[in-house]
């Protein structure tokens, strides 16, 4: 069998189409550079379209006569793919390496609130073990009468815990205005959940030349949250980094619900590394435990924890933050889960 | 152009298959008559079957070596499907006509309490222009401690309603062993969301000789509805009516989300009749008219409401019943919205 | 009974809280200068919390020990809130009105992709009765391979087709930075669903002067939309359309599901004007005209319609944008379908 | 603080409620044996009932004049309430354990097709170290024209199996007629997920002197889950088993979407046990291993894994299950897995 290109869509006319309606359909795709391979059944007739999948998305196939159906076969990214780069990325974290191999830890405050607060939740986080710090200067809120973040304030103090510990960190940016500031002092950028396709802020993040974080977002798909990555591929990075945070659905019990089969589905989809967020998954201090487990056992490359030395005085979120009593025995049992399922800890590679 | 048989599926290979593969895949196809026409890639290759999809959907396609995708091009339905059977059915109930070019108004208490209240409910739905009874005697009820019906009594209350008003009658059935007994009392079977996949309730009310009424899953898809009725169509009846009644969603503002659209898409791809339940559908009392107004105004060949003389004495669903002042308007508006889509009052054939 | 304070919130102890657990729930909510009300059970103790609602959403009251449930009985929202401002809103948009008793028609194409494209579109609305045009000229496409938009290009084309048919218009903002000058194009800003908790672009449009038309998300709940509106209106304005446009959920026959349960349930909650869009709910053509004919019947104060001269040349969102053929009666229908439901026409005011 | 009964509900009443219509709420709450406490407001007042809440759940409150609101505080079920029975239930399924403390294996082939392909995989089971076959005769599928199962020779299999191996068994039973027969062949009845709410079904399982394994409905909420059990738990028995087994959410990259929350989240609500079906979760085989190991991780008290010694000669769910290859190392995994989290074997006991 002599090999074509590949075929990217395949579009279904139904039983009334004519030759003519299947005419239309053949000569949009070619008028575009593509092929169309028709197959006339006695129902309806089944055309296969070889080309550039980007192109034929642009065309108005559905609005054409008679069409019933179009099913895209290929991939709408390309950068991100497994498909066409079978290497996995592991992303360096100022030494820190996050993806396959490997499992990293990140935990911190979910706010930087004060000095203080910050550098106890710092010191909490190293003493558990943690190789990246987490702390959020710039807070996305429901609520407009909710506490919004330290600002620029939050961003010194975020580059304090690095300094105290040595850590390199990792936090959220609101607005492409803000992103060349909150590049000046962290490792990472988090877009998140509400932002999950705020496209020009994606851009702004792949321009920064720093390593992005992508939450998943709140009702997203796999596939939109691969688009989301590619957006800020395309502008030239490959330091990516996807964070799975649960998604919505209709059970009331949490907050969101983990979707935790979105680790091992989106790591067969690309070789960016694929990362929990247990904390926001539940939105329920109880559950975070369990769900870290769970993540790491699922295979994924890190998990990022919420801790606060105090709860109970948390501007944001406290209801999921972990305490010192909490984390205790937490991160020698992520290891151990770690080490079943073949993993070893970032930092042997951090230190190496 | 020769045409062939209709491609049924679409199976896409992965970029790792081995002419092998892809030869395996096209002799399981073969083993059971079927064709496969196959398109190789670059990256990959597709392949179209075509013969009988019921037969292709007994084989383990998705389990055969390096095959990503096994798409489904034909409708997994036939006795229900608009591609087979181009003309509306028109169930007739007792000389109620539902389906096509006809609005049909069902009304009644949503369980039959006593004999009192249910003769009062049958003249406030005479009053109120409608065309068929609702009236349940067993009740499928979430909680255990919950008031479950009044059984073999409620039927003949049911029967006393009919005869009170001279309309036909729709009642619901809950398990196999009573379809004989609740058929002998009603004219409609009806089949409740938490049944919408029980199979051996629904062959045997495709046998009992009724039309039969199948609600939608509470999360059931329009084709999961169709197969249902699939089921029901098999033992020999085409008297089959959808009810759109709400689907499960993250939303928590009411107790399920009308999902108007199923009445135009679920009509598109069936000749069966399509309704909507309003008062199910938010279970609260104030959406029950702009609900109804709304599926009248999509399209819905008939509405079911609740309805009570005493909501605040029901035990069953008083939240979404209306009372005599409420529907003193209803049953004209949603007349005046039936006639500007083009429909006329079930009455005009029933009495024709 | 003496009135005192409202219970804004409950917290519900679980069955091991001790007094001192109690006692603590009760001093957090005092200093911040709220009154706490004790009621102790054999199982579990509740705890009604009297004072600002906003203040008691900082605390950490879950994260506090032995607390089961925080039940939040108050409005989050209060500017938006119908409980405190029982007269709807009509926002005036340059003479048009929106908002109860009144039904407007907006139309127009999704995105301005040539002069000749939207001026033709445009008058295609002024011939099918619309009082208001829509016209995008800023894209937010999933794919970043996908037509982003003419830019400030299309808003100059904009005020043409404004200019053409003395219509006013509405058209989407994608980013803070380019509020203002979008805001001198157009009568109303329209924030997108994938926006719909972008915090900094609502409180930019909030600031502009103009109205601003607010997306619910993609999967928001109704008290999510109601809260971004009130993120709109702590800037100033109360002249905030809520747009219905499709929820996301399980069923794969359409794009997104049209809740249109919304439209009076988001009315009962809100002062504010709720429209629907038809066309992006269901993203299929065939849908468009029974889902805007449910709008209206449901009570929706506007519906917003694509439409296209020529759908199959169109560089976005062509498979559900309407033709000329198909419009000719649906603006008469739809009319007919406000008047049955009490509503006028909204130009007998605009040309008043 | 003098203790009084439990506040079971809570009703709000709007800004409009009379002191009529909130001493309606009190009588109405009287007049069952209840008690109401009224605490008025400046906007709404809120009432607490104390006494029965299956009463409660009874009354129309929620259609009463001026009620806003009715918030259930107490739990709907009370036999499998861990509120009122804090000690675990270990389950004993013919000398194997199931409950906390334990970890389980289940497996064994989906559908029983053959005499040899069922005793080849039972004998797969054994040699992966499981503790319980799985093996159906009754299937409930979908389509009409799928394979249904083998019946009563299907049974006969099972019991075979079990004696080939020394293992106990569990097998799907779909219709109350068939529950004798069911469980004179087998350990434990297992009730599917599209019976969740069958309730029939149910009442009859929890008569038949066997242990019964609950799937969870398709979209069903864990307190829905919940009820089911109360259903089987209130004809005199606590053998009952809790299986997650995915859900339906709007991703469509799998089958169902593991609810991995959903194991801590019921393990706190109930003393029940709580295992996990990795297999039919998310319906792709690749995905299998990553969700059992979550499943352990998160403290699934087992898991349930669909095997066959060659899928692609499968007549029901080729897709997802594992084959010899697949297994060959996955149970030591899971046993590390459950060490790690501190559950021993249930082995230990079982053969103690």
């Amino acid at each position: 069998m002599a090999k074509k290109g590949d075929i990217e869509m395949v579009v279904v006319m139904d039983t009334k189409a004519s030759e003519d309606d299947i005419g239309r359909v053949v000569s949009e795709v070619e008028a575009v550079g593509g092929q169309a391979f028709v197959s006339p059944g006695k129902l309806r007739t089944v055309i296969g379209l070889v080309g550039d999948t980007a192109r034929f998305m642009e065309l108005p196939l559905a609005t054409l006569p008679h069409v019933e159906q179009v099913i895209r076969v290929g991939k709408p990214y390309k950068l991100v793919a497994r498909e066409l780069h079978q290497d996995a990325t592991i992303v360096n974290v100022a030494g820190v390496p996050i993806g396959e191999g490997y499992f990293t830890m990140i935990a911190g405050p979910c706010a930087i609130e004060t000095e203080e607060q910050a550098i106890e939740a710092a010191r909490m986080a190293q003493d558990m073990g943690a190789h990246i710090l987490r702390g959020d200067a710039y807070k996305h809120r429901t609520s407009p009468y909710a506490f919004q973040g330290l600002g620029k304030r939050g961003l010194e103090i975020l580059r304090l815990m690095s300094q105290e510990t040595g850590m390199p960190t990792v936090t959220e940016v609101l607005e492409p205005a803000d992103v060349e500031l909150v590049a000046e002092y962290t490792d990472v950028l988090r877009v998140g959940t509400r932002n999950a396709q705020n496209f020009p802020l994606l851009r702004e993040c792949g321009r920064s030349g720093k390593a992005v974080m992508l939450k998943r977002g709140m009702a997203g798909t796999i596939e939109e949250w691969l688009m989301a990555a590619e957006y800020v591929a395309r502008e030239g990075t490959s330091d990516i980094i996807l964070c799975e945070r649960g998604i919505r659905t209709y059970e009331p019990a949490y907050r969101n619900t983990l979707d935790i089969a979105a680790v091992p589905a989106a790591k067969q989809l690309t070789h960016l590394p694929v990362i929990v967020d247990p904390s926001h998954s539940g939105g329920r201090k109880e559950l975070v435990a369990p769900l870290a487990r769970a993540a790491v056992a699922a295979g994924a490359d890190a998990v990022m924890i919420d801790i606060h030395p105090d709860p109970r005085a948390a501007l944001c979120d406290g209801p999921q933050a972990l305490t010192r009593d909490d984390i205790a025995e937490l991160g020698a049992e992520l290891l151990a889960i770690a080490d079943a399922v073949g993993k070893k800890p970032a930092d042997h590679v951090a230190r190496g």
